[in-house]
């Protein structure tokens, strides 16, 4: 019905997660209709990002920037770094907006189901980071899945000799989390962990 | 946290229909993570049809050629002609396959809310096409709507003087709709439009 090229940007924009084909062909409408505002800005925002991405050499971090806005960050205490698996958890924990440290990407988590190995992630780097002397405190902020604690325990084992505090996220219940609607291990981890009341 | 360009291209992407701030971040960090193969297809894409959109003269269309794929496809039957509200209802009505005949895009409807005036639709073009002579029957498509239907009892009068067929679409109990659940609007048309069990 439509031209090739219309149903080339339709499935472009339906591999994009949150669109299916339905809707990527109601947003291919949408820029048809606001082919004179949305569409132009939209490519721009795109070609700008396209060009400029680029993955920081200190942090692994992918930014419009090499160093990273993050490494650059004058104001971000050095002393701190927040080792994480992907870059995605970068942006998530920042948005909390109370980590002030750097953060460090491996990349990936250890799996040997999927043959990742420590060479496969970016550790020789961050050894190198630690080595400086540079850092207090490693905050390892792996994933609470199985693959994300064992790359934790790796790490916190490599990292044993050197003169810095090593700490990870606490687990527990989520904020808002029922009970009766969590899994057992989250139950055992939060009875486990438990603080005396303030 | 990241930097203006990304952030441009989040507010742009939550501009879409479908996609809200959240889940434009979601989509840009999916873009950064496929910076080798999703984005620069989706660029190229976004590309192509942002430089070849254009409003097809005839039928008023948005589609990459002048005439549109339509207006230029011999297999259609050009003395059928739907005449529908928006672009939006061309790809909506030959998505069903069913219709073999051309369009006409009015690019809105009459609206004395809006202040729409039959000058401000592309009424003057589809005179032009059916005081040509070469059309049989215009099929009246606009939305079930009060301004729709009071834009295609306009259009019928205009058109009342030229010797053709005008018709519109059907109303009644949409497939699938249960009595229960349709308003009373749709309720007295398909008792008013019943027809003999064949």
């Amino acid at each position: 019905m439509a031209s090739q090229e219309i149903e080339a940007l339709s499935s472009a924009l339906a591999r994009l997660p949150g669109l299916g084909p339905r809707s990527a062909r109601r947003a291919v409408l949408w820029l048809v209709k606001n082919r004179e505002g949305a569409l132009p800005a939209l490519l721009e925002a795109l070609d700008a990002v396209s060009q400029q991405l680029v993955e920081c050499e200190i942090c692994g971090n992918v930014d419009t920037a090499d160093p990273c806005g993050i490494c650059s960050d004058p104001k971000r205490d050095a002393r701190q770094l927040c080792v994480v698996e992907d870059v995605s958890d970068v942006w998530a924990l920042d948005r909390a907006r109370l980590f002030r440290g750097r953060y460090h990407v491996l990349g990936g988590r250890l799996s040997a189901l999927d043959g990742v190995g420590p060479d496969d992630l970016n550790i020789a780097s961050l050894m190198d980071r630690v080595a400086g002397g540079a850092v207090d405190e490693v905050v390892l902020a792996m994933n609470a899945t199985l693959e994300g604690q064992t790359t934790a325990h790796y790490l916190a084992e490599r990292l044993e000799s050197h003169p810095l505090r090593i700490t990870q996220l606490a687990h527990g219940l989520p904020v808002g989390g029922e009970l009766d609607y969590l899994d057992e291990g989250t139950l055992a981890q939060a009875l486990r962990a438990r603080r005396p009341v303030e």
